[in-house]
């Protein structure tokens, strides 16, 4: 059966329900009143109302993918003019593509690939392309984290560092291996054809709250890296200002830690915002089906 | 007018809603079937799934409180079995208190306020005490931070060393900063007898984000300052082993950090949870009344 595409004016779906959840037995006082007030304006928002939310989502997507933009050309200026490029050969050039890449991708590619469905143009439109790319862009975000992770443990294996004793380390690796499993349970729940409503069901707020924590994840273990390697690296000899005085090099790095904070809480905020919800013309749990299902209906 | 008490038993408000939005138009197609199907089973909550959702997020809140104490215990045993105790004199002893107060105050006492409107017990009750007590203990918990905050530049002023030049300290300020700003704007707009409708309608949905954003800040803070700590005090001189071996120390701090992290993962899925949230006998949006307002109803 052909699926009908929503109109791109429906109201998302905690609006259109508001309207039932009157109270006869507060008619009376003061708060019903004021109740009734509130759920009068919710009731029928209006095109203005409508216009102005998709007006506000897409400025805080294209804040977004600026503060992304920025996130990988300030990791890469670091990386390239501040600490002397890229090599794969064991030495610091290669511990550069560990910066570059994790930000690359375990934030900002994660990041991007989390709000994909929240896109108003993606609204009016079947939903399982935008599903196959979502995972397709998270895939791509974990394996650029994984050729970062192995350049990291290259470059301590040749010096003789052991690897993973930072508190940094546990929680990166921690955030990795985390959206591992994620992928895996989200690729085998809602793409793989044979997969169980019951699962999906179960799957569904995990899926959403684990995304929400890996993002956590990655932004405390960003930004205690980039704290670390500027103590490392800063330390008052070998021609570098201190890093207490906050040299070109700390002030760049320093703005890239930044960046990927309010990166992380722009996603976030993009993500929680039950305005902003990709109105579906299913009712919620159903949200996600399997691939042949969305085929077939 | 005295308010009615609501119903322990009832149900929470999204599950109350979804048995209003069936689609008519879809009623012939096997996805309306299977979402008819899906409702069914959340129109009428049983008491065995409303006891499950009870059950559920009573264990989350004993692990939450759990960990909370963990980190407490942790933080302070760090301070005074490994870094020689506690003095107020400009020493390093001074600064043990920076991150005794700040996993106190900014974490976990800022976590603890934060789920607080989550404890069941506190369902069948006026929520007027339960404002207050969740303001007073944001109040302790924004003091503790101020002090820790006062602890650090104490003694990086007596030391002449610069304060707020690193990722940290810029990532921290920002997380008690907007703390201070949250605080204020929560109790002008939820609290205060003048505060209009408007502003707490606007406010609502930007308190609920900005404090799970406060949280996400301060476990970054955290986790970057356990581990700048162990870089600066584990060297491997001065008869310590250094950092990369993970000498006891460093295996207690590192534990503490992935304890503060999984804390405030765990706040946040009992935050985000919508079958945990309080049923309110009031529509959503009047949930937060000023204070003479409650009192009045």
């Amino acid at each position: 059966m052909q699926q009908e595409p929503p109109a791109l004016s429906s109201a998302p779906l905690n609006l259109q329900l508001t309207q039932f959840s009157s109270e006869p037995g507060q008619s009376n006082s003061r708060s019903a009143r004021r109740a009734a007030h509130l759920r009068e304006g919710q009731k029928k928002p209006s095109g203005t109302s409508r216009m102005r939310a998709v007006v506000s989502l897409s400025i805080c997507l294209l804040v977004c993918l600026a503060l992304g933009l920025a996130c990988v050309l300030l990791v890469y200026l670091w990386s390239s003019r501040f600490r002397g490029g890229f090599q794969w050969d064991g030495s610091e050039l290669e511990f550069n593509w560990h910066p570059v890449l994790m930000t690359s991708g375990l934030v900002v590619m994660y990041g991007y690939a989390a709000v994909l469905y929240r896109v108003p143009l993606t609204w009016g439109q079947s939903k399982l392309p935008w599903k196959l790319l979502h995972s397709g862009l998270m895939l791509l975000a974990l394996l650029l984290s994984v050729v970062g992770l192995c350049a990291v443990f290259d470059v301590h294996n040749k010096k003789n560092i052991p690897c993973l004793y930072s508190l940094h380390s546990w929680v990166g690796i921690s955030a990795v291996v985390l959206f591992a499993v994620q992928w895996v349970a989200g690729f085998t729940g809602f793409l793989l054809p044979w997969s169980p409503l019951s699962f999906r069901k179960l799957l569904r707020p995990l899926h959403v709250w684990l995304g929400g924590s890996i993002l956590t994840l990655s932004i405390a273990a960003c930004v205690s890296g980039i704290n670390a390697k500027l103590i490392f690296v800063l330390k008052g000899n070998n021609h570098t200002e201190p890093y207490s005085r906050l040299p070109p090099e700390a002030l760049l790095a320093n703005s890239l830690g930044v960046m990927i904070v309010a990166f992380g809480l722009v996603v976030l905020r993009i993500l929680t915002n039950k305005k902003w919800q990709r109105p579906d013309p299913q009712p919620l749990d159903t949200a996600y089906r399997p691939l042949n299902q969305e085929e077939n209906d």
